[in-house]
C-alpha cells in the first residue's frame, strides 16, 4: 500500500481522553476512531490487524475440530426469557423494542441462541460431539466504558459452544479448547497464562481465566513463575488423543486473579510466586446441561432414553487482543507489533520523493516485495524523514526499509528492525529476498 | 470436510414458511435457519458461501482502490440529526435507548458515520480522492420481512462512501465503482444489468441499481437485449484512467426498473426489448454535497477556500446475493453453485463405508484433494446411496466424485458436473490432477 493513498491519519499529540497505552497508541496511530462511547470505527491499518487476529483464532479453531457458524448480532427476548437469564442480565444488556413491539435485545453472549438451533437441529447421539464457533460482534452496555477497545461496548469476541453426549466427552471439548487458546495467543506473541476463574453468570462448575501479564493489566494475578516457562503445544498437537496430562501440565501450577487468590492455599515459595498485573483475554466454562435442560436441547441416546448434552462455552475478545497486544508490546516510540498480526510486515521509506533514483529503486523493491508475496507499506510522501521514521515506529511496523541517495551510492539499503532496534545494511540486489526469508518466518 | 463431522442439518421437507425457491433451498440444504423474523443464523455450509462472496467482494473493492474499515454496527442517533435523516428515516430504522437514557440505533447505512469522521480527519485537498468500504451487518426494520435472506432485517452489506475535491472526481471515483460492481457480479457467475435509478432516501443526481433477471425477481424490467451480450471489464482494467466511454458503452442501451420505464421514452425496438424480472443486488449514487455540507466535511483547495467534498455511496447485498445466486441457479434437485462461490469445490461419495476398498481410496483421493488446494466434502456417513446423492446436489457440489466397489474393479471413479450433469469416468490414477485442472480453474 502507498502511504500517499492509505487513509491512515496519525497523532502527534496524545489525545486526552485516552488513560492507557493501548488507547493512546490505538489513536495516535491512526487504528480506530471514536463513533460514540465505547463504540469505534476501524480504519484500514486497525482493521488488518483485526483481521490477522482473528484469522489466527479461526484458524487454531479449526484445527481443534470446531466449525464456524454466524449467528446473529440481534437476538430475540423470548430466548432469554426461557433460560431465565432476560431478567437476570441486568443493565449491561442492550434491550431494544421493534416496530410491532417485540421485544429484542443485542447479544452480549449466545448460549441460548446455538443451544436453541442445537435443539432443533440435533436428535441423535451419533451427531455428537459438535463445537460451533463464531466470530461476531456483541455489545455490552457498561455503564462507563473506557480503555478503548480494551473495555468498549461494542466488541468483537470469537464465541464457541460445545455439545457432549456425557460429561467425560465435555471435559475433552473443555480440555481442546483450554490448549488451541494456548496456541492462539502464542501464535500472536503473547505469554497467556490460564488461571481457575469464578463462573459468574454462564454458570458452571469448572472454567479458567487466560490472563496475560501487563504492567497496565486491569487486576492483581498471583501465579507460579514455572508457568511462564512451559512450551505452548505444537502443531503436531492430536485433539483426539486424551489430552488431560497435556491440560494438568498447566493446572498443576498455583495460578490465581485477585478474586479467588489465597494466601493460605498458596503452595507457591516466595521467590518463585509472581504478583503482577493481569489482562484476560478469554475465558472458558463448563456447565453441564445449565442452558440445554431449560431450551430442550436432549438427543437420544443408544439405550433410547433423552439426555440433555452437556455444554462448555468459550470466549476470546478479538477486539479487546489489539489493544492486550499493544499494552504487552510498546515503547516509547509506539507500538511493536510481533510479524504475526502486524498490519504490513515491511515498511519503505523513501528518504527523497522527487529524486529519480530513491524513487525507482523504492518501486523496484515494492514490487519486487509484492511479488515475494511480502506485505509492504511504502511511504511515498513528500515529507521530511523524521516524520516518516517515527510514523513507522509509531505504527509498529517490524522491518523498516530506507532507501536515501547516500546508502544508494554503495547500491545498500538500510534494514531496522522494530522490535530491538537493530540496524543492518543489505546489498540492493539481495534486499528483497533476505527480507522475505526473515519476515513472517 | 467430513460429513460425520460438519453439522450440515439437510431437510427433505420443504419448510412451509418459505415462499420463493432459494429461501426453501436455503432452508433444505442447512444454510441458514431463522433466529428471529427475518434474522438468521449462518450455518457452517451457508457462512462458508456468504464468506466467498464478500471476499470476492473485498477483493473488487481493493483492485479499485477503495480501502476497507469497519464501522460500528451501533451509530449514535446525535449523527442522524445532524444530517436531518433521524426524524425522515422512518420505522424501518431500529431505534435504541441506552442505559443512560442517550439515543442509539442499528445502522442501516453509514453516510453520517463515515461524513463524520473524514470531517475530523481529512482536511487538505492533497489526502483526496479517498473511497472507504466495510462489509457490515445492517439493520432495517422491514414491516414484513419475508424470501429469508433476500428481504431480512438484519443483513450484510457491503457499502462505501467516496470523497472528492470536485464533480468531476466525484463521477471518476462513480464509474470505478459501476465497473468494479460489474467485475464482482459477473465472478460469482452474474449477469447484472445497470439499471438508472431513483436516488431514494439517499438523495443525489445519479444513480444507478444493478439488476439480475430471474424469473422470481421482485419487480418487473425493461432492457435492451445488447446489454446481456456485453462483455464485462477485465483484469486488466485500469482504474485510474479515463472510465467513461467504458460506462458509456453500458448506459447507452436502454434499461429501467418498473419504477422508472416509460415506454414513450424507449427507444428499443420490441423484437430486442427484454420484459422480465429483476433482482436489485447492489446500487450506486452520486449525491454532492448532501452529507458533507451539513456535517462539515470541508477541505482547503489548492487556492485555501474550503471546499464541501463530494460524495457518492456505493451498496451491495452480500447477505441477499446468497439469495440471489439460487434463484438464478437451481433446479428440481437443488443449488447449482458456480464454483467461485461453492462451499465446497468436490464432493466425494463413498458408496460402501466399511468396504476396505472404498474406504482406503477415498481416503486417498480425499488426502490428494487436500494436498492440491481442492476444497472438498467428504459423505463419509453409512447410509444409503440416494440419500448422498441427493445431499450432494441439494447443497450443489459442482464436482461430485463416486467412489463404489463396482467401479474401482476397473480403477475408474465416476465425476458428475452439478451444472449440466454430465458424467465421465476418469482413472483413480489421474482423478486428482484431473479435478484439480477443471474445479476452481
Amino acid at each position: 500500500m502507498r502511504r500517499t493513498r492509505l487513509f491512515l491519519p496519525t497523532l502527534k499529540e496524545t489525545p486526552a481522553e485516552a488513560q492507557i497505552v493501548s488507547h493512546r497508541l490505538m489513536l495516535r496511530a491512526g487504528l480506530v476512531r471514536q463513533s460514540a462511547a465505547g463504540i469505534y470505527t476501524w480504519l484500514p491499518t486497525g482493521l488488518r490487524v483485526l483481521q490477522k487476529i482473528a484469522q489466527i483464532v479461526r484458524e487454531e479453531q479449526d484445527r481443534a475440530g470446531a466449525q464456524e457458524v454466524l449467528m446473529p448480532t440481534i437476538q430475540s427476548a423470548e430466548l432469554w426469557r426461557s433460560s431465565g437469564r432476560y431478567e437476570d442480565y441486568g443493565k449491561e444488556m442492550l434491550r431494544i423494542t421493534d416496530r410491532h413491539d417485540r421485544d429484542l435485545l443485542y447479544g452480549p453472549t449466545a448460549e441460548e441462541v446455538i443451544t436453541d438451533i442445537v435443539a432443533n437441529e440435533i436428535s441423535s447421539y451419533r451427531d455428537l460431539p459438535k463445537n460451533l464457533y463464531n466470530i461476531q460482534w456483541k455489545f455490552r452496555d457498561e455503564v462507563r466504558p473506557r480503555f478503548g477497545v480494551m473495555r468498549g461496548r461494542e466488541f468483537l469476541m470469537k464465541d464457541n459452544y460445545s455439545f457432549d453426549l456425557d460429561k467425560a466427552g465435555a471435559v475433552h471439548s473443555y480440555n481442546k479448547m483450554f490448549l488451541a487458546y494456548l496456541r492462539t495467543y502464542a501464535r500472536m506473541g503473547l505469554k497467556a497464562v490460564p488461571m481457575k476463574a469464578d463462573t459468574g453468570p454462564i454458570g458452571g462448575d469448572l472454567s479458567h481465566e487466560f490472563i496475560i501479564l501487563a504492567e497496565t493489566g486491569e487486576s492483581a494475578v498471583f501465579c507460579d513463575k514455572s508457568l511462564l516457562e512451559l512450551d505452548t503445544p505444537g502443531d503436531d498437537i492430536d485433539y483426539d488423543a486424551n489430552l488431560q496430562q497435556e491440560v494438568d501440565r498447566w493446572t498443576r501450577h498455583y495460578a490465581a486473579t485477585d478474586e479467588m487468590h489465597d494466601p493460605a492455599k498458596c503452595d507457591v515459595a516466595e521467590d518463585t510466586l509472581i504478583t503482577a498485573r493481569g489482562i484476560e483475554v478469554g475465558h472458558i466454562f463448563y456447565f453441564g446441561t445449565k442452558y440445554s435442560a431449560p431450551l430442550g436441547a436432549l438427543v437420544q441416546g443408544a439405550d433410547g432414553r433423552q439426555i440433555a448434552l452437556e455444554m462448555g462455552s468459550y470466549g476470546i475478545g478479538v477486539s479487546r487482543l489489539v489493544g492486550a497486544i499493544i499494552e504487552a508490546s510498546h515503547d516509547d516510540d509506539g507500538i511493536i507489533w510481533p510479524e504475526s498480526v502486524a498490519p504490513w510486515l515491511v515498511g519503505l521509506i523513501n528518504l527523497k520523493v522527487g529524486d529519480a533514483n530513491c524513487d525507482a529503486t523504492c518501486e523496484k523493491i515494492y514490487a519486487g516485495l509484492r511479488a515475494a508475496g511480502v506485505e509492504a507499506l511504502y511511504d511515498d510522501r513528500d515529507e521530511r524523514a523524521g516524520g516518516k521514521f517515527a510514523d513507522m515506529d509509531l505504527v509498529g511496523i517490524p522491518w523498516q526499509l530506507t532507501v536515501g541517495p547516500r546508502g544508494l551510492k554503495g547500491d545498500k539499503i538500510e534494514v531496522k528492525q522494530r522490535a530491538g532496534g537493530e540496524k543492518s545494511e543489505i546489498a540492493l540486489d539481495a534486499l528483497v529476498d533476505w527480507i522475505a526469508a526473515r519476515a513472517g518466518a
